[in-house]
């Protein structure tokens, strides 16, 4: 199907809507792309407005499928760094190659493998694509960085997972003063995007009425193990 | 793998913990059953210990992949009846046929299709297998009535659905009078299984505590799309 790629058109049909982020990797029995794309489209009959996934594999197969905004990501660890969404520039043109129409990258201020640089990524990414590019942050400052790099989306997907702000992490619960303070302060210049760790529709809504601009859920939709997973520790607590 | 066959390890495996129910119906893209026993084992791997499938060529496809405690139902829509979940002795023959451990049926008292009754089709089956019956209820008396038939297990899952229950139907909500009362009057007896709109692990977790002998949750793990639309209707319903 017709990749979306003009920006103003991306940004309308996401706006106000759930972004699915459909991923699963081995062991998990769900990480096949013909599988996650049977669940993007599932997602998509939900009323899903755009599809987050990891590896160019994957993104293939649901650009093959699917006609809604996807954001491409790459995930990888590396040994000498904690950044692992698409950390490299290896990694950002293994995903330019896939013709994704948004790719989103780490954007906190931790080192990246081998001294690379957000700097030099983004340039990479605007000299080879008109890919929109969205960056992963974890704290306000960040977003603020990213936004000034020209960043055309900032998502709050690493809150409470960065050494700086594992203090500001409640399970269950996005981080509401990230979504709040980062959307006042980027309001009219960079949509910020709510993601991480929201379970509820009631979460969903109030990240939008703080002023993000769209929603991404995963995990609470497509991470059946995970689902199981809470109900059984709970089951299990509540026994003891 | 060994289908698990005796009753009594098969309710001591079952006891006090989570059954997924893995269904999927065209056109809903997780509908094949390779997917399908995906999820399940995602399930599995999340701590579940029984699955719950839907038509035979899933249930075959789960008893070959998986090692633990499967309930078999078969979902056929007749014109002349509402009942749907096992609903004749073609479906239960069919069910019996694929070994599944456990074989559940509709048990309310509304008529079945072509006049046949609950009593023929439970003698059906213990004449022809030593498969365990649960009976699929939506009332108090229908779940005394299972129990007298000598229905093995007992479940809350059409608690809500059927035309003398619609009034005590909350969406989101199982009908926790329905399992208290039940387990209270079996107590010792037969054991019943809290099923139907259980959202949350709180709802899992009140059910035992109300009496319930396991506990099975279905779209809230492995409907993606249903998951999704929830969220999408609550954003919907915010932006108005």
């Amino acid at each position: 199907m017709e990749v979306v790629k003009n920006k103003a058109e991306i940004l309308r049909r996401l706006k106000g809507g759930l972004i699915v982020s459909c991923q699963s990797e081995p062991p998990e029995p769900l990480a096949k792309p013909h599988i996650l794309v049977a669940m993007a489209k599932a997602a998509l009959m939900g009323g899903a407005v755009g599809i987050r996934a990891n590896l160019p594999q994957n993104i293939r197969a649901m650009l093959k499928a699917l006609d809604v905004p996807v954001i491409g990501i790459y995930k990888k660890v590396y040994q000498n760094s904690e950044v692992f969404i698409t950390p490299t520039l290896r990694e950002l043109k293994a995903l330019l190659c896939t013709g994704v129409p948004i790719i989103a990258m780490d954007a906190t201020d931790r080192q990246r493998p081998y001294g690379q640089n957000l700097e030099d990524l983004v340039a990479y990414a605007r000299a080879n694509s008109s890919a929109l590019l969205m960056a992963d942050i974890s704290a306000v400052e960040e977003g603020l960085r990213a936004s000034e790099l020209g960043f055309d989306l900032i998502g709050t997907t690493l809150a409470g997972y960065t050494e700086y702000t594992k203090k500001s992490f409640k399970p269950e619960e996005p981080d509401f003063k990230l979504i709040a303070e980062l959307s006042q302060s980027l309001k009219g210049r960079t949509p910020v995007i709510a993601e991480g760790r929201i379970w509820f529709p009631e979460q969903a809504i109030k990240s939008l009425k703080l002023g993000a601009f769209a929603v991404v859920v995963g995990t609470a939709i497509t991470r059946p193990w995970a689902i199981t997973q809470r109900f059984v520790k709970a089951l299990k607590k509540s026994l003891v």
